[in-house]
């Protein structure tokens, strides 16, 4: 019995999935470059052990407990939000009860990959195996193995990139810098907590911005040097990238006196929801003529309504599983910046969506145009097989290959790494086949692309 | 010669193809439970034979006559709108000469499967063979085993609920109760006629609700109660389920000071069209809180532009064949409910949409999160093959198969019931056998997720 | 070696392969019927070489230089704009460099094509064998087999449309109408630069047509006139359809009052951007006013954003690969012009998008109800492998084959014109031979259909 088929996600036409094992083979073992991901540098930092199963596989991901939640199983039982789970093994028993649940997704491929291959663990997971599962899983995390810095080892990890606030000190990423371990553990800039005037303390965190960075953030000037110096700081530990989360893609490009005294309605405190908007909006122009001077690859992750269950905010905080897409448009919204930077040779540009009508419609013709545009892999809910096969073929067309960025994982579970690259390579492997066998591609074109896919591209984006 | 081949619509690669042919022998036969639909009680309450082919085939199904008119077939040759026929043998052949246009459509599917598997016809229909195809249909619609009841049993239902006013005396409802036959005919409550200020006779409807529920619909509270009451009456005679079908998904939450002013605008006649728009969308909610209280399920269907064509409209009336989608916003739309009633263990609320877009983007992520939500099957344009596929694709890897309720045939014509069931069933199969081909699902499993999708999820959505 | 396999763009699977080649067989030889596109009647007139294989290739293809550009390469160094290239050469050996760029694109597929089956060159085209190529191209360019009319023959046009401005003389039709050769060069009428108030030296316009017309323009009634009368003459040299190119799908039903005040505003100059759209509107449905009159097929292509890229447009022009494609909407853009001559017999309206998320949701439904609407086929982007099965996929079991027109190239590039069709054809066989592999469709329903989709219905929807 075994929980993954080695031929796994290959078409089942014997002719497309022979080619795409060929093409797998070679790319199976290249190392994973992961450019976008929410793992803590802090694990590398410190290289303590990971708590128990349940602390590692449901409480921190939303991906499984949202599912778990839609059915009815109650977050309160699910300990969700509790810093110490009084009682993980019942947590990991309803876990386990609801496995079924996960059929057909991508965190089940994610899971089963876990279990098999770091856990040894070749059933699936059930009610009835509850118990032997968690067992066997807790008793492998107090390994030396296990530690955080061996998995990075074993997983072939070339390079981890965490994603940072602006007032972080970094020195979880200086410690590992210190200790003169090897592995490369990169910090990236997510400056949302100071630049949009909707994240939680806001004003606060820009005052803390300004002591940071040594600035006086009561002034747009002063407030825009803040910023400057903190990419500055970012990149002495490696950053290569910034990332920017906003509810929509909207551009500005006002005169440094609007934008000024935009800033002055903002901290007092007193802007409407439009102005915060077009604030938003002006940040991300700014940030873009920041990364022309400083050459940090820009990341645009619009989209997500946030937050959008009110009751379950209220008690269980952000990232619970209650985050919903809606309509994105990139056509009007990232013109004004991009009128203004948009043929800039130094920059690059990765666009990210959670809306799929735009791949074709927007992404596709922007990145197969702009020179700094590029296109972000299939994100979140579309980090899926059928969501990468969707990204393919609504992109490729237009933008080509050399216009996309290879893979992120995007996850707070580090322990799925392996799995979600490998499915990433094994869809572009499915992808490949099927043009070629329907000779719209050359094998020995397909060997070059789906290494340029699994492993050059993105250290190219990326600067990495 | 055939009409329908034995692996229609499984797969053509052989190792999926037997795996989707194992699957379906599995469910192949079970009974069919079909919980929303436009078929009437009045069938099986009095239990006469249907009328001639042609106002069985033809007049009532707006799949067919619309695809004529389109290629220029008129609507008064059509007979469209006459409630007795002159000319039913002409409108046939003018039906069979342009059967060809169908190639490719789902309605072809129905209407061969139809003439086959009822009817024992095996050529397909032409102008050709029009004449005989009709005589051997009006043949057969004369003898007892065409009648409502005996097609009820052949077609193996085990329930079929119609749609119905809740100005409806459902006397036909009572008749079959009171007949002692055994077959399950429940009715479903749809209130527009009385919660949408738009439908034609909107405040003669609301008197008449009022009337028959002896309450006084001069007032907020009591307009609420009658529609109360008038959902206790649908209960008793076995309603499990109301259907919602607003232009938009809008919902609204105002205090009940403020809906009450705005239903006395509404009343007045003189409200505009964005209060109108609004009353319809405090109902929505009203209708959730009565839901919770009373246990019925929510189905909503938004997005159709009805009457689009608005000659057709007047010359022809409703449901002509001019409804014409739109797209359909859901995420803020939907959120005003969703935090008063979206956590509640009591309510089921089922979503339908003709906007394609929303299933990746909003659907399947609010199906996959909020306890009260599912996803109903593909509806109307999208009940076809292709579109059975692309719901599975954009949906499942996010909300999984558990959060969807099995298929509704949603027909006016009862003869294609089974046709109808046979599709999704075969569909169903084509998606999973994929599935187990690529490795993504263990085939025992599938055997279990074919059935729930067949039969077992729709009876518990429901409440069957 | 070879560039294209004779089994190219056909599904993989062995049965479906043996289908898709079987019809491919049949139609692969009717001849072409191009209704749609953009090469130059003076070719055809004059029967001059086309010039160097960089000005033949490169420069007119916006395809092509958009995606090098995407990738950094500059749009001087491939001397884009420049009306005598100064070093062809060097122009050609950067495209050649970029080249695997194309990998996965359609344009890959068009260029392919294009240098075996008419140079007969056979290795991928690479930095290595670039002057090669480019030797071998020149050389043949200077043949009397390359010839433009020469290549209309081999190239087995029955027909092929132009499309020109109201303004046009259209000397050149007139010349090959003369000159007795037999090739059949239609002018299309595309009025934009005379009903568009945003067109560039719109005013001007208006008075050369009043002039070209012999009408006062100064008046609603003389301008209106003037159009007649210049459809009029487009009609005598052969002209069969009209064309739009508006940003959205607007249309307006203005009084005559209103329209005449409306069309004093905009000559005045001082029209507001709603008041030019409003025109704009209503100029479509005066022109399905005009064609209810004098037959002329309307062609309606909405939705791209003109000249995104400011910087590019100011130096380099129009129509230089920077126009994307917006969200847009046809049911309630449509409706106005629907509503007053939506169900005339003779009139009939091609409805194009680079809204994907439209066909299922708008088009579809609606060219499956109203008589005078057809779906023009995928365009632009979308003219493509993946793109195609799209369309079909999307629109077909609402419109059925019978609501769409066959294939348009639209294409700038003669020598991609037996590329482009054959590619169409290929599609449409593989989607086909899908259909009937799944007993969708009978194998003998499937050769009269694709003979259909190649030949027959878009001569009869341009009336050609």
């Amino acid at each position: 019995m075994t929980l993954l088929h080695e031929d796994r996600l290959f078409p089942p036409d014997a002719t497309t999935r022979a080619i795409a094992k060929r093409l797998y083979a070679s790319v199976k073992c290249l190392p994973i470059v992961s450019p976008h991901g929410h793992t803590q540098a802090a694990w590398f930092a410190h290289n303590q052990p990971f708590p128990d199963p349940a602390r590692l596989f449901v409480q921190p991901d939303h991906y499984v407990y949202r599912m778990l939640y839609s059915q009815g199983v109650s977050m309160d039982d699910l300990e969700i939000g509790v810093p110490e789970l009084k009682n993980p093994r019942k947590v990991w028993r309803l876990f386990a009860e609801h496995y079924y649940l996960f059929r057909g997704t991508p965190t089940r491929l994610w899971l089963d990959y876990a279990f098999q291959e770091l856990f040894g663990l070749t059933e699936r997971l059930s009610a009835k195996n509850a118990d032997h599962h968690y067992d066997v899983v807790a008793e492998k995390l107090r390994t030396p193995e296990f530690l955080p810095r061996a998995l990075y080892e074993r997983f072939h990890l070339e390079v981890l990139a965490t994603t940072d606030s602006p007032l972080d000190s970094l020195n979880d990423h200086r410690i590992i810098r210190d200790s003169g371990w090897h592995g490369r553990i990169l910090p990236t800039f997510r400056p949302d907590p100071v630049v949009d005037p909707d994240f939680a303390g806001f004003r606060d965190n820009v005052a803390k911005l300004g002591a940071l960075a040594s600035e006086e953030t009561a002034t747009w000037s002063g407030y825009l040097r803040a910023i400057e110096k903190t990419r500055a700081r970012f990149k002495q530990l490696g950053c290569t990238a910034t990332d920017h989360g906003h509810p929509s893609a909207r551009t500005a490009d006002l005169s440094q006196e609007e934008a000024a005294s935009l800033y002055f309605a903002i901290l007092s405190g007193a802007a409407s929801a439009d102005q915060r908007e077009l604030f938003r909006a002006q940040m991300l122009t700014e940030m873009a003529r920041m990364s022309v001077a400083d050459g940090l690859v820009m990341q645009i992750h619009p989209g997500s309504f946030r937050n959008h269950n009110q009751q379950v905010y209220e008690r269980y905080g952000r990232d619970t599983g209650a985050d919903i897409p809606t309509p994105t448009d990139y056509v009007y919204a990232l013109r004004p910046l991009l009128n203004r930077f948009g043929n800039e040779a130094n920059l690059t540009i990765i666009l990210f969506t959670l809306d799929e009508s735009s791949y074709s419609r927007e992404l596709a013709p922007l990145a197969g145009h702009y020179p700094c545009l590029r296109l972000g892999p299939p994100w979140w809910f579309f980090d899926s097989p059928e969501g990468m096969l969707r990204f393919r073929e609504a992109t490729t067309e237009t933008a080509g290959f050399y216009n996309t960025v290879g893979f992120n994982d995007d996850t707070r579970a580090f322990l799925s790494i392996p799995a979600r690259h490998d499915v990433a390579r094994r869809m572009d492997c499915a992808f490949l086949a099927r043009l070629v066998a329907e000779h719209r591609l050359d094998e020995e074109e397909a060997f070059e692309v789906v290494r340029d896919l699994a492993y050059n591209l993105v250290r190219k984006a990326y600067k990495l």
